[in-house]
C-alpha cells in the first residue's frame, strides 16, 4: 500500500524506517471511484494526492461549462490544485478520478508537521517541484508552437500509459481540440 | 547590491547574518548588456540568476527561426533553464537581458554546497517552486482557454511594470500571437 510511496520519497532523500513509518502514519488512505470529484470549486483544497492506483484529472471549467484539462496524473504521481492547497485560497481547478483507484491523503497541518520532523522532505518536493516546473515549460511551449498533430505525438510520449486507459474526448481536452479533430488527427498519423 | 535577494529569502526562511553573508559569497555579480544572450543552447546552463536589475527572457527557438516566449522575469525574480540547470543536459531555451542591467549568478555547484550548509534554503527554493507551478498552471489554462484580448488584460495584470518596458513584438510573442494582431487587440481594448 505505502510501498510505492516511500520508494518515490526514497529515490531523492535518504530515510530511516522510524521516517518512513511516520510519513505513513500521516497518510489517510481513500479509494476513489470513476468520475468522482476529489475537489470541487469553490471548496477549499487541504490535501495532496499521492496515487496508488488509478489516474486523476485536473481541469478547469470555464463560465461557458467547457472543461479545459490541465494535467492527467497515474500511478507514482502527486497531485492537487496547488495554489488553493498552499494559498488556504478556493480551489480553482476540479480534480476527478477517472477510474476506480487508491489514493493516499495528505493534509497540510499533517504535511507541515512533517517538514518540521523531517526535513529532508524539503528536498524531496523541492525535487518534484522543480521536475514539475520543466515539465509545465515543456506543456507551455507545445501548446503555444506546435501544432495539435504534434500535440498528441507528445502526449502519447508523455503518458504512454494513459492513450488506452482515457476516453477520447479527455484526451482532446487536454491537446485543446475537438473529439472529432482528434480522430482525424490520429487517422492522419496511423496514415504515415 | 545584495539587499533585494537577502529580503527574498528572509520573506521565506530566517536567516543569521553568518548564514546571509555565506550566501552573498557564493554569487557572482553580472552586468547585462541590453540583447546579450546568457544561455544559448545547446550550451549547458549551470546557473541560475537572480535578477537586481533589468528584465530577462526566456524564450525557445523552434527549428524555423520562430521565437516562442516562456516567460518575463524583472527585479528580484530567479530565472534560468531550470531543466539544463538540474539534469546537466543541453539547454532547449535561450535567455537574454532585454535591458542594460545587473544580475547576480549561482552556480549549481555553490547552490549544492549551500544545500549542504544551510538546509533551509531547501525551504525557500521548495516555496519558489510551488508559487512557479501555480503561476505556470495558470499560464497554461490562459493559453488553453482564453481568447488573445483575455490573455493581453492578463499579462497586463501579471507584469504591470512591463508593459512599457518591453517591445511590442516580445508581447505579442508571449501572446502567441503577431505584432499586428497585438495592435488590433489593444485597440479594441482602447475602445472599451
Amino acid at each position: 500500500m505505502f510501498e510505492l510511496l516511500i520508494q518515490s520519497i526514497k529515490n531523492h532523500i535518504e530515510l530511516t524506517d522510524a521516517e518512513a513509518d511516520q510519513i505513513c502514519a500521516a497518510m489517510q488512505v481513500k479509494k476513489t471511484r470513476k468520475n468522482q470529484l476529489l475537489i470541487e470549486p469553490p471548496d477549499y483544497c487541504n490535501s495532496e494526492n499521492f496515487i496508488v492506483k488509478g489516474c486523476l484529472r485536473l481541469y478547469f471549467l470555464d463560465p461557458e461549462g467547457v472543461e479545459h484539462t490541465l494535467a492527467f496524473a497515474a500511478e507514482g504521481w502527486w497531485i492537487t490544485d496547488l495554489g488553493s492547497f498552499f494559498t488556504g485560497e478556493p480551489a480553482k481547478y476540479h480534480l476527478e478520478a477517472l477510474e476506480d483507484g487508491e489514493i493516499l491523503v495528505l493534509r497540510k497541518d499533517k504535511l507541515d508537521e512533517l517538514f518540521e520532523t523531517i526535513p529532508a522532505l524539503n528536498i524531496y518536493f523541492r525535487k518534484l517541484y522543480q521536475n514539475s516546473i520543466v515539465a509545465l515549460n515543456e506543456r507551455l511551449l507545445n501548446v503555444i508552437s506546435t501544432t495539435a498533430d504534434e500535440r498528441y505525438i507528445r502526449f502519447i510520449k508523455k503518458y504512454p500509459a494513459l492513450e488506452n486507459r482515457l476516453p477520447q474526448y479527455l484526451i482532446a481536452s487536454y491537446l485543446g481540440v475537438t473529439p472529432e479533430f482528434l480522430s482525424k488527427i490520429k487517422a492522419r498519423i496511423a496514415k504515415r
